[in-house]
């Protein structure tokens, strides 16, 4: 990106960015200009710091970088999980393909029947629960799912059926475990009926450490309460891995080497527990959402392509004005877990110092992304979006209604038009500030933000706000030239994590916790 | 703190910080020198970049700012939430009194006499649940307790009640509301049981919009179930508030103008809901272990204090090393939602621009706190950490024993051995990083980090923790002469909502939300 043309003109814009406090900047003649139309979602990003003249730069940016041209190569089947000269995984990057079901001709057909064929087999397994052909010992229905995975096996599939639970069955319950820590399967397995209870168990490899503990410690419950772990253990795993075993596992549904764990959410890894949860056909209308946003993706002009111009406002607010942090505050509260999947799928796409040539980048790479509900965090950390040293560039989410439509008018407003009302006055307020006399009470103004509007949490528009930050994140990867589905970065931890437990192995007393440290220390320094 | 002599020195010793990764750094010896021992925690920071010539220098600071006096003063009852010159609060502060009941002679007699008067209360209260002589309509026993209120009444108690759920009385359930999204109440609604539940609305004015929003929504939920709201419902508010009143409740609870929102977990904002849920005994523990906490960060030397010392390194990586974040990182999932309650005390605390003298700060104030549970965060955005191009001041929490105690060994080492290794690794892979002729492969080291750990996270544990990170916080504010118990920045935000909803009154079709907000723009452009 620093070698373009675009990259020296968005450097010089960069510095005098819009006051957007200033007299006649904010109107509503710029609010109706700079919103972008999607199928489902509005971009409003009049409280952005740019002009028509940043926005040309920033398509020229993008079209000097061939963003659309990657992400359509992307979703066609393209080998871009790379580092050019070096071992690396050398995989495509096949995720769209999962959702790419609606038309003639996908981008990717061999990687869509894969898919197709996982759907089906998923299909036949809802309609035999459903059907009571598959039951539990004493012939009762299963009417609870024990999700089991970490990462990308877990925060995408547990936040999006947090989103959807005003779709979900009532007689079913999904509960995840997820860390390694024995605390956590402990407290799912003292609330649930195991008897009723299918486990889940999700790692692309078979081999995931946390995994594994979890899915035996479960598996010992089970047997203990007298039940046999084979008849109510599920899989979601690679073709042929260890966790690929009719003997142990009631089904085990595919997934593929070219999906990444935290694009996975509308593989496999999402679709079993969404099936058993929402419902095969709320899976169907997620998983249209995502594609269609996946099409929509596919403009090239900035101005009318969200995913892409959200990311390009990214790298404007990350590169340019020097915003090193990312806010993502949905004021919906069904999406309270999406920012820590987002903080997953950007931090660890785009958290990389190395570019696809093998060269260190010489500008900075992914943001951090953090995030909470509205109102909340207005009665949280927004003190210091308002008025603190450090400047946070602030995506909205919100919604026209609510998801229940249970509400009631309380002085003259019902609570989703407090909501959304207070979504649309924080996002002035951050930009438009105001001076007092009093210090304390003065607002500088100037603090970026948009807005993503869409009508209502559905799966079909889960689907495309997945969808849509997915796009967002690949580009922003193409744009700074990394390496966006690998992650080499866990692997240190993972190696010295070994290590240790050897050394506490040799004395098992938990004391010796900070002598195995000082031990490794004293290998290493 | 910029004009203190200390700050010179320490902006000389930033230009070039230890380098961690060098031979013969990060040696065993090293790790135990750099260790300072509480009467709970221990603080494990060997992986800071600090040197002798360091601390010796931020003691400096700590002495020339009176840290460890103005904290003193404070529990004392000094007016410190106040800004010179300038209209402000003006009041105590005096969240430590709550729990300042252990000793012949608390700091601040009179605020402990009424925090002890609440206690007692309670304590009858909770008596009379048990005994029966409180109870529904029906004559049973409440075993829900639904918990409405948002920020500070709402993020410390649910953290700590997560925390401490293996505490809980397993016949009794607590749920909590505070989003004014109506999906929200309605999500709770939908799962309770209302005859058998308590109701308790927390809010210190007795005016919070979403709180009073949502009590009426459940008061209606009560009535259509044909129940009398003011024999379910509590309240935790200020004397004589329009909340005080026994007509509507059937007991209120008082927290004093002298506890800021955010620091009110162990006032009565906390220990209704807790008392409720895990009991009087376990929540005395809780108070007591805050109290033993507060007690031992009234020492001096900086290598005595964990409150201090921890304090201080992050000033030292914030104002010094030009880190603007910090991740707080618990390997305990039940501490799952603390970093959230954190990142609203801390940001909102210290997330400012004004000095207490009414002068615009000079230096850069409180830095973004956010943060996930390992190990989940190693497979989510670790890899940001480790080769990032953003710098992250890391702050891990860690207990060496469960707190369920139902754990297998798998491959010669259980869970809780796995998640202790993992975290004693993350920190030792992040100071001292890997060469590797694969550039995606090397890990720059040299990323601060630092291990708060105890032995079992219990409610005592709990309550240490929570006063260490609030000391932790006031004594930050101290240092950059900064208000850390007003939060004038939540105002405009509010100002600007209700003027929308008026607007949006006037035409109550859903669609016209993005008139409403072109028409505040035209008001305010």
């Amino acid at each position: 990106m620093a070698e373009c043309k675009a990259f020296a003109k968005l450097s010089e814009l960069a510095k005098n960015p819009t006051d957007l406090t200033a007299q006649g900047v904010l109107t509503p003649e710029r609010v109706r200009r700079y919103c972008c139309h999607g199928e489902i979602f509005n971009l409003l990003y009049s409280c952005q710091r740019v002009t028509g003249e940043v926005l040309d730069a920033l398509q020229e940016l993008s079209d000097e970088c061939l963003l659309v041209e990657q992400f359509q190569k992307m979703r066609q089947g393209a080998v871009l999980n790379r580092i050019l000269n070096f071992p690396s995984e050398n995989r495509q990057v096949l995720h769209t393909a999962c959702r790419d079901l609606f038309s003639e001709k996908p981008a990717c057909a061999v990687a869509t029947k894969q898919a197709q064929a996982e759907l089906d087999k998923l299909k036949i397994f809802l309609r035999e629960l459903e059907q009571g052909s598959i039951c539990n010992e004493k012939g009762q229905p299963f009417h609870t799912l024990i999700h089991v995975g970490i990462g990308g096996s877990d925060l995408g599939p547990r936040s999006i059926y947090e989103a959807l639970r005003a779709y979900a069955n009532t007689k079913r319950t999904i509960h995840f475990i997820s860390n390694v820590d024995p605390d956590d399967s402990a407290q799912v397995l003292a609330k649930v009926d195991l008897n009723r209870s299918l486990v889940l168990v999700v790692s692309k490899s078979g081999t995931t450490l946390e995994t594994l503990a979890n899915e035996t410690i479960v598996r010992a419950a089970l047997a203990h309460a007298g039940l046999n772990p084979n008849k109510h253990c599920l899989s979601v795993t690679g073709e042929s891995s260890p966790m690929d075993n009719p003997d142990r596992y009631l089904r085990s549904f595919y997934m593929y080497d070219y999906i990444g764990g935290r694009y996975s959410s509308t593989s496999m890894v999402g679709a079993v527990m969404l099936g058993f949860g929402i419902g095969y056909e709320n899976l169907l209308a997620f998983l249209e959402g995502a594609n269609s946003q996946d099409n929509a993706s596919a403009e090239k002009d900035i101005r009318k392509n969200i995913a892409l111009l959200a990311a390009l406002l990214g790298v404007w607010n990350h590169n340019f004005l020097g915003m090193g942090t990312v806010a993502v505050l949905p004021y919906s509260q069904a999406l309270h877990r999406f920012p820590a999947h987002l903080q997953q799928c950007d931090m660890e796409s785009n958290g990389k110092s190395v570019c696809r040539d093998g060269n260190t980048v010489q500008i900075k790479s992914g943001p951090i992304v953090w995030g909470e509900p509205g109102t909340n965090g207005q009665h949280a950390f927004y003190q210091l979006l308002h008025q603190g040293t450090e400047d946070v560039a602030v995506e909205f989410i919100g919604f026209r209604k609510s998801q229940r439509k249970k509400d009631l008018i309380i002085q003259k407003s019902s609570s989703q038009q407090k909501l959304v009302a207070n979504l649309l006055a924080q996002s002035m307020a951050l930009a438009i500030g105001k001076s007092d006399e009093n210090p304390n009470k003065r607002f500088p103004g100037n603090r970026t933000n948009s807005i993503l509007l869409a009508d209502r949490l559905t799966p079909k528009t889960m689907g495309a706000l997945l969808a849509l930050y997915e796009a967002k994140i690949v580009f922003q990867g193409f744009c700074w030239n990394i390496n966006s589905f690998d992650q080499e970065g866990v692997q240190l931890g993972k190696e010295l994590a070994t290590e240790l437990l050897v050394v506490m192995d040799e004395n098992r007393s938990e004391g010796t916790l900070v002598e195995a440290f000082l031990d490794v220390a004293k290998m290493h320094s």
